[in-house]
C-alpha cells in the first residue's frame, strides 16, 4: 500500500554545495552530522543537519463509532504533553505500511479495517532529511496498547466533530497530526463521518 | 499582531524525565543537546534533541493578481531543491510579525498590503523543541530578493488554484508549506480567490 506522491522522492540528488568535510556528532538512529561546506560564491560554512534515510509514519485512527484516538504523549524537547495521533520511527529496512499497522497496535492496541495512505513529506527540509508518512485508519478497534519503556501516552479518544473544532481553532500543536487531520477531511467527508 | 493560538505555546514546563547530565553537542544558533534521562520506571537513555527557544516563520505570499509566490530552494540535508514557501529563522529579541515581513522581503523582495497570522505550531515534538510561525499575506507586490550568500532560490510564480491542486495530489514536500496552505485555504475561498 503506497500514495503515489511517494514516486516523489525519489528523484536524483544533486551536490550544490561542494563538501569539504563531514563530522559525525551523533550515532544512529538519531544521527547528526555536520558538513564544511562551500557555496558557488566561495562562502565556506558548517550545516549542522540530520541526513536522509530517516522515515515515520503518523496514523489518523478512526473508531467505528466516530471517535479519533488521539494521544497525549510527554516530549521532552518541549517539557511537556502534547496531543498528538499515534506515530513512530520506521526500523531500518521495515515496510512503511507495515510499520503504520505496528505502531496503531503498540500505541493504542488498535487494528484497523481500512487503511489509506496519505501523502508523504518532509518535516523540516532546512534541517532533516526524514520523510514523513501519514496513513488514515478506519474502522479501528482499540486494545491494549504496548508501550516501549520510554513512552509515556496517555489514549485520549475524542469525536471526530471535536477534533475538527481543536484543528480550526489551532488547538492541535503537533504540526504532523494537523497535516494528517487536513489531508484526511475531504475522505472523511465523502464517508458521511464528518 | 499575533494568533490568539500563541497562547498555546506558554503552558507550564513540566520535567517527566529526570535529567542526570547534559552535553551540548553543537552550539547555538542550531544548538544540539544530549541529555542523560532517567523515567519514573527506571530506565536510563539518552536523549538527543533541539531545545525549546528557536523559531521560524512561514510566510504565504498572495500577490494582487492571485499568484503564489512560491520558491524553488536547495536543501543540503535533502540534496535537492524542492518548492516551497518563504520562510526563515527568527532571531533572538526579533518580534514575529517583524521577521515575517523581513523574511519576505529578503526571499521575494515582497511587501503585503494586508497579513494575516496563521495558527503556530511544533514541526516536529520528538526531536525539537522549535515552534514554526505562519502567516497569510495578501496584495503582495515582489521586488528585487536580499538573499543571504547561502540561499539559492529561486522564485516560482503560480496560479493559485494550481498551487492548491499540486497541494491535493500530494505534489508540496515540505510539510509547512503544506500547513500553512491548508490554514489559510477557507480565507482565500471567503475572499473570493480561490
Amino acid at each position: 500500500m503506497r500514495h503515489r506522491n511517494w514516486d516523489n522522492f525519489h528523484e536524483d540528488l544533486v551536490e550544490q554545495y561542494q563538501v569539504h568535510s563531514t563530522r559525525e556528532i551523533h550515532p544512529r538512529p538519531r544521527q547528526i552530522l555536520v558538513d564544511h561546506v562551500e557555496t558557488h560564491s566561495g562562502m565556506q560554512f558548517e550545516y549542522v543537519y540530520r541526513p536522509l534515510g530517516a522515515a515515520a509514519v503518523f496514523v489518523l485512527p478512526i473508531t467505528s463509532d466516530g471517535q479519533v484516538a488521539l494521544i497525549r504523549q510527554y516530549r521532552h524537547p518541549l517539557r511537556r504533553e502534547i496531543i498528538e495521533i499515534p506515530a513512530g520511527s520506521v526500523e531500518p529496512g521495515e515496510d512503511i505500511f507495515e510499520c503504520a499497522k505496528r505502531e496503531l497496535l503498540e500505541e493504542v492496541g488498535g487494528t484497523a479495517e481500512e487503511w489509506h495512505p496519505l501523502p508523504a513529506f518532509f518535516p523540516q527540509p532546512a534541517f532533516t532529511g526524514a520523510i514523513f508518512y501519514p496513513f488514515l485508519a478506519l474502522g479501528v478497534t482499540l486494545g491494549e496498547p504496548q508501550l516501549e519503556e520510554t513512552e509515556f501516552i496517555t489514549l485520549q479518544p475524542t469525536p471526530l466533530p471535536e477534533v475538527y473544532r481543536m484543528l480550526d481553532a489551532g488547538e492541535i500543536l503537533d504540526g504532523n497530526s494537523v497535516i494528517a487531520l487536513y489531508q484526511a477531511r475531504p475522505l472523511l467527508v465523502q464517508r458521511g463521518l464528518l
